[in-house]
């Protein structure tokens, strides 16, 4: 399976291509500059010795890939979707995103009229099959690869074949567990956990995660 | 310390209520009516002797308490304002009310203007100090004194001598941790969690609960 990361030279999207190459997948590194992604796919080859990982700009990335994962900041969904719809269309789309908004240190989320960055992105491209997930993850954690992950990836969306190849994938990256939490919609609440989270941590210093009990 | 239960007859206030009642607290249960206060405080002194657990109507149990708990639905927050927001005023006030709002089996939140049901009842009394809790304890779990508790409480307010209250209540309350979360402003999230708890709850024919990992 080819993964692209698009915003793949941002520390989240960084963080995933390296845990998603670590367990053998091939990525595509996407960005607006083609150098960039080139330079990213480089150290992070250097770090991975046997890994598959290309840097190419955004739009190609996308079309190449099999699975598109958007892990750039929530600025970036309009050009994004401008250069890369019709190259997701059909396909699986992680959406990492979150509509964060920092008003003095206090983290909150300003959501689209969708409801939340998944839904807008399912609503721009109906073809695609959006799965919202690893919306919790750290990305200093998830880039430090001897990092044992803490907390669960809450995973949502409306199709459930690709919530089920996400999964697969969360299952295979040490430590993490996938908890499905339903359709789409639920990526509202993702995203505001998100900034609780942000919250949680500026208050006692640290990287939280979060973790559901009581499942069976 | 007196703390009252406001629609403490209803299964999480009843709960709350036991929990309370079983860690040595004086319990104030209150209900729109007198009788069906006195037989749920009547029932509770059965299961918990040696409690002290009184039922009273809603304004009389906030009037004589020092700590008031608002365990009623949400649909019960402009009855209960208009009957005791002067006897609460200047109070400890412990909401765990969530603005839940049912659409073909998925559950979701309809927030008032104010953003939360926690920074309403802060908003309609100024001298009220508000500290949302206790949003995603189970009511069935809580009134099964038996019960190991699992996940964290989930504690925001903006007066943290009023926050450092509630923590020691919780903290005295077997297998239960608070975890301060900040700002009232952060009860919006916890209200979207416990819809996403329902969901994943409704998916997983189970009774989850969140805990936060990576606490110094």
């Amino acid at each position: 399976m080819r993964i692209a990361v698009l915003g793949g030279t941002g520390p989240e999207g960084l963080g995933l291509a390296a845990r998603l190459a670590q367990i053998g997948e091939s990525i595509l590194i996407g960005s607006r500059s083609a150098e960039r992604a080139d330079e990213a796919a480089r150290n992070l080859r250097s770090k991975l010795p046997p890994a598959s990982i290309v840097g190419l700009p955004n739009a190609k990335a996308a079309a190449e890939a099999d699975v598109v994962v958007l892990a750039f900041p929530y600025e970036g969904i309009e050009p994004i979707l401008a250069d890369c719809a019709a190259a997701m269309d059909g396909k699986l789309v992680v959406d990492t995103i979150v509509p964060l908004k920092v008003d003095k240190k206090f983290f909150g989320v300003e959501p689209p009229s969708e409801g939340s960055a998944g839904e807008k992105i399912q609503a721009r491209i109906p073809g695609a099959k959006v799965v919202s997930a690893f919306k919790h993850q750290s990305a200093h954690h998830l880039i430090d690869l001897e990092h044992a992950m803490e907390g669960d990836v809450l995973i949502c969306g409306n199709d459930e074949a690709a919530k089920g190849v996400v999964a697969g994938l969360v299952r295979r990256i040490r430590d993490l567990r996938p908890v499905d939490a339903g359709e789409l919609r639920n990526a509202r609440v993702f995203e505001a956990m998100t900034a609780l989270l942000l919250n949680i941590n500026r208050k006692h210093k640290t990287r939280a995660s979060v973790k559901i009990l009581g499942l069976p």
